[in-house]
């Protein structure tokens, strides 16, 4: 399983420190929407030069100008763009055709989509599909998954072949447990790294309770 | 009727250059989800700065994260900033209520917005509802509003009271006749006045074109 650390609400120079100090246990590196609308694509560039061994994903959550937007992202040095499902239709697809003309990959963000309009969103087997909790919504339930919230449509999904799976919101080394029988093929880990006292013990925390759930054993 | 410039999909200087052009004939400026995806809140400080006398929208397409992302566009200066209404109702509210901590307004883009949240959405009485259809949905149709497309929903929204109502995509001289008996609040114009040859006199020709529409006569 993939961990993509998400990097959001700091400063670059910030994303950067933290970035370093969880390096050593994840695998991908996002970079959060909060940083793509304060700091522009510097903020991609930037976290590209800073970690040139790690896939970088850039949360744009595009919902229109597909093509330029994704362009965008993957010129800037991102291996991975983000596009919401509850975009219409045409703007998926042009990301995706994006991303085979540019050599990048698409993750669909499935936050708010309609029941109609998730199985064409099953279809594009090619992306990577995040179900997710929005921050807006672990606020207002007092913690996400970690809260027992549930992952809407999740155990659905889980069930499917076609696309890769993210999860992502209030992901933690306590919260993996509340994942049950799903495996995803992406976790997505913000604050449980990023706002720890000790970041680097906490991602490595998360990636030794990790190895204990995918064992199958006590996390 | 207000009408707004939407500065899109070209550097900072160039959007400058273009407003300038463009300023005697429109009321507000709007800093396109483009701008502020490629250059961050830079572009929103810069065109406010250029732009003293003229609301300022920023188009942040804001989907989570609502009260961070609201607030780093006031405080850029900012005037409007705009939310996806397809985005969880806690974002909207969380918009909603960052606008009235802050001075500022919210406009909800309906992109997209399915049946079930359309009615939710109208009785936000307080913000500005956005009609639109979007850039990648007018590059499939050939054109937009000019070209004919619907807008969707929008006989609809006009025979109810509640929020203030905007219309975007694909607005020229040419298509305010498609408009028909509705009588938006603001007019969202780009690309006819910012490709143009000539900016300045399309900007002019629209405004004269807009006076007449509204005097009930030939545009």
């Amino acid at each position: 399983v993939i961990v993509q650390l998400a990097l959001d609400r700091v400063s670059i120079d910030e994303a950067i420190r933290l970035g370093t100090l969880a390096e050593p246990y994840v695998d991908w590196i996002e970079v959060g929407t909060s940083l793509i609308k304060e700091f522009g694509m510097t903020s991609v560039r930037e976290l590209r030069r800073a970690f040139p061994g790690k896939p970088i994903v850039a949360d744009m959550k595009t919902f229109d100008n597909a093509r330029y937007e994704f362009a965008l992202c993957y010129r800037a040095g991102a291996d991975v763009a983000t596009v919401m499902g509850a975009a219409p239709a045409v703007s998926i697809d042009a990301c995706l055709e994006t991303a085979r003309d540019l050599g990048g990959e698409v993750m669909i963000d499935l936050l708010n989509v309609s029941a109609e309009q998730m199985p064409e969103l099953l279809r594009r087997s090619e992306a990577i599909v995040c179900a997710h909790l929005s921050k807006d919504q672990q606020e207002l339930s007092g913690g996400g998954a970690a809260a027992g919230a549930p992952l809407p449509g999740l155990a659905a999904l889980t069930r499917l072949g076609g696309p890769r799976l993210a999860v992502a919101g209030g992901i933690s080394a306590a919260s993996l447990g509340s994942l049950g029988a799903v495996r995803p093929d992406v976790l997505i880990v913000g604050g449980a790294i990023t706002q720890a006292a000790d970041p680097a013990a906490a991602a490595r925390d998360f990636r030794e309770a990790l190895r204990k759930f995918q064992e199958g054993g006590p996390t």
